[in-house]
Formats: C-alpha cells, sequence, structure tokens
C-alpha cells in the first residue's frame, strides 16, 4: 500500500514540480523579453565626427573599407548612433520632421529609399521652405512628401523603422542642433510607444493628403463656406504643395 | 523500503514543486510589475479646455469644489494629463525647457513651490527674455533658475517628478504649442530612462551654475585668454544672469 501510494505520491509531487519549474521558465523568458526591450537616450551637442565611412559602408556594403582622409576625429558619436538606426531599416522609414537639414541624414534617408526602403517623409510647410532644406532633394529623389495647411506648426521629430523601433525627442534635423544645441532623442522598440506614434503618423498622412488641400480660405471672394474638395483648384498651388505627396 | 523511501520520494517532490512555484510566483510579480510600468503618450493640439478646477483643486486641496462659469468645455485633454502629472509631485520637480510661457503650466510650477516641492528650472537665455515668458515669475516666486551661455540653445523639454517620473517629448511649454502644433510628450517611469534624464539635468545644472559664468569672452580688451573664474565680473550681467542661482 505505502509502496504504490509512495509512487504515485512522486509521480504527482515530480508531475507538479515539473509544471511549476516549466511556469517559471516561461516567466522567467517572458522577463528577459522585456529586459531586452531596447531603451537607449542619445544627448546633444554631438562633437563634430567623420561619418563618412559608416555612410560609403552603407551604399557598398560589398566594397573594402577605405580609410577616410578628413581631418575630422572618427569614432562613435549621438549622430553616429543615430544614423545606424536609421540604416538598420530594411522595410520601412516614416518620417516626422519639423526641420531636415542635416546632409548625413539626408545621404542616409535618400540611400534607404534607393536600397527599395518605403519612406514616407510629414514635415512643416513654413520649415521645408528653408535653406539647407533637405525636403527637396527628398522629393526630387522620389520619395513622397507631405506637409501641412494650418497655421500651427507640425513640430513633431520622430522617425519610425520598419515599423518597430521609435526614434523621437527634442532633436530637429539640422547641423545647427546636432552640433551646437542641448538635445535629447529616445530610441525604443516598446510596442506601445511605437504603435502610438505609428497611429498619429498614419492620421497625419491622411489628414495631409493633397486631395483634401483647400486652396481658398472659406469664404474667399464672396463664395459659400463649402470649401469642399470638389472645389479645390490644384493649379493654384505652390510647386511644393503638389508635389511627391 | 519502499514506504519511507516513498515518503521521502514524496517529500522531495513536494518540495521541488514548491520551490518551483513559489520561483514561478516571484518572476510572476517581477513580470507584472514590469508590466505596470508607466507609458503614456500625450499628442498635442490639445482643444482649449477649462482647467481651473484642477488648478483651483490643487491651491486648496480641502476646499468644496466650485463650479466654474467660465464658457470653455471641461474635461479631459492632453494639457490637463500632463498638469495632473506635475501636480502629482510632492518631493522634487526638475525642469530643463526651451521656452516656457504657459500661464497655466507656470501657476502650477508656482503653486508646487508654495507647497514646500523643491523645484529647480533650466533654460535658455535667449527663450526666457521673450514677451510672456513665465521664468521672469518663477525666479519672482523665489525659484532657482540657471540658463546657458552658450551660442547654441538649450533645447530640451523635459520635466523629472520626485525623481522617479520622465515627461520629455517636442512640446515647449506654450500656449501656442498645447493649441495648435503637432506635438508629442511622452511620460514613463522606466528607471533607465529616468536616471539618463536626471544625470543630464545634473550635469547642465552644474555647467550653468553662474559661478562658472564668464562675461568677457577670450582675450577681451587685450588681457589674456585665461578668463577663469577669479576674472568673472559679475557686476557687468545682465540682471537676469545673477538672479535666482
Amino acid at each position: 500500500m505505502w509502496a504504490a501510494g509512495g509512487r504515485a505520491a512522486l509521480a504527482l509531487g515530480l508531475a507538479l514540480a515539473a509544471g511549476a519549474a516549466a511556469l517559471a521558465l516561461g516567466l522567467g523568458r517572458a522577463l528577459a523579453a522585456r529586459r531586452r526591450a531596447r531603451r537607449e537616450v542619445l544627448f546633444f551637442p554631438s562633437p563634430p565626427r567623420c561619418t563618412e565611412a559608416l555612410l560609403a559602408q552603407a551604399e557598398a556594403p560589398g566594397a573594402a573599407p577605405r580609410p577616410c582622409p578628413c581631418p575630422l576625429p572618427h569614432g562613435e558619436s549621438s549622430l553616429g548612433r543615430l544614423l545606424r538606426h536609421l540604416l538598420s531599416a530594411r522595410r520601412s522609414l516614416d518620417l516626422c520632421l519639423f526641420a531636415f537639414s542635416s546632409p548625413q541624414l539626408g545621404r542616409a534617408v535618400r540611400l534607404l529609399h534607393r536600397r527599395g526602403v518605403r519612406v514616407r517623409v510629414l514635415t512643416d510647410a513654413q520649415y521645408m521652405a528653408l535653406r539647407g532644406s533637405q525636403i527637396g532633394p527628398l522629393r526630387l529623389a522620389g520619395i513622397p512628401v507631405r506637409h501641412d495647411q494650418e497655421s500651427g506648426y507640425m513640430h513633431h521629430k520622430f522617425a519610425v523603422v520598419d515599423g518597430r523601433l521609435l526614434i523621437t525627442g527634442s532633436l530637429n534635423w539640422t547641423t545647427q542642433a546636432i552640433q551646437n544645441n542641448r538635445e535629447n532623442v529616445l530610441v525604443t522598440d516598446d510596442a506601445e510607444y511605437v504603435t502610438a506614434f505609428l497611429d498619429e503618423f498614419e492620421r497625419i498622412w491622411e489628414e495631409y493628403n493633397p486631395a483634401n488641400y483647400a486652396f481658398f480660405p472659406q469664404g474667399h471672394n464672396g463664395s459659400s463656406t463649402s470649401t469642399a474638395k470638389g472645389r479645390v483648384r490644384r493649379a493654384t498651388a505652390k510647386p511644393e504643395s503638389v508635389q511627391g505627396g
């Protein structure tokens, strides 16, 4: 009796232990996965560093690395980290940027577009027209750009890489900001944050659809106030307003 | 033999099961704690909403709530959420803000200062002098403010509440930005992010220590280029530069 009971109890105990151990293992893995969630902060100003090697390698992945003869110091920098995160894109890059004039960042984005990554850009109508803006070269390269038609600024400064990595902060993508300002950029693949910003991107992308533009203010030249899509006259728009959108 | 062996095996099996169960419980709790980590995103523009009730209640927590007679709609808004997070401060509030002119946010910060919360403000020298800036009223109230002496902008827009909650994003604390711009603010108590931003705050707070100000550019009026602290002449500074710490 005891022997049979003992064996049954042992079997039950071992089964319980195995079950609990499996549960602990599963939870441990889930916890480790959460710990692995990327959390990175880049602070600026970023001291000038040569980014030529990084960009050249991305442009010609198979080529032998050439030492860059420029006098700038080499090595890591916040700009270098930002470039690496962008260049990790394989499928999509969604940019929502108030001001974009950094030549290095512009070069990286055009490179991704040539590589077949689906790039979309949302930006501010006033700032995109400033001298040195990268928005023109991006549109020339065939990248779709949409902008606001509002009195307020499109003041976001974020990017989403492959729908999985959020890059956001105070940094406008300008050389002035990168080299001289106190700035921060958070990098995270936390799904809650990524989803919230992707939703915001899609919302604004639709709102800035050029098909919705109203080129006359409501009630302009005595007409009714119904400035519906049907009344939009594209030909009156500034050239920038209808390109690439 | 079998009976004794069976009992020992049962005891061992049960002990293993109990140990594994305890481990699973502990891991489960750790995972739940990670899940509870606050992750919130506020998007702007925030439609105008009356924040009087929120601020009045914070100013006189015991008083009976009075219905506000103003014509603004009541209810939740991104500005209301931001105010609530700030007003949750019990010990400290560290602000690092490029532009700060929102009357409601200024009122909340002065309220916390009166309540005994240790408030410190880092800001940009150029923007703090603009019309409508809240920096003057904050200093008048006795809140220590430090600013840059640099050519670049102090362009951060973050706050840390009680050393535990980080509030950061694209939003400058101005009515224009709150009501008209496309903006984002992340709220998180993730320790890695909070620590990184607190370290940045302390670093800048020390760098902007007025004792380190150099009021003459290097080599000014033919003197040597050693503009060490000993040579600083405070009396020549603009009044703003030496007020409030």
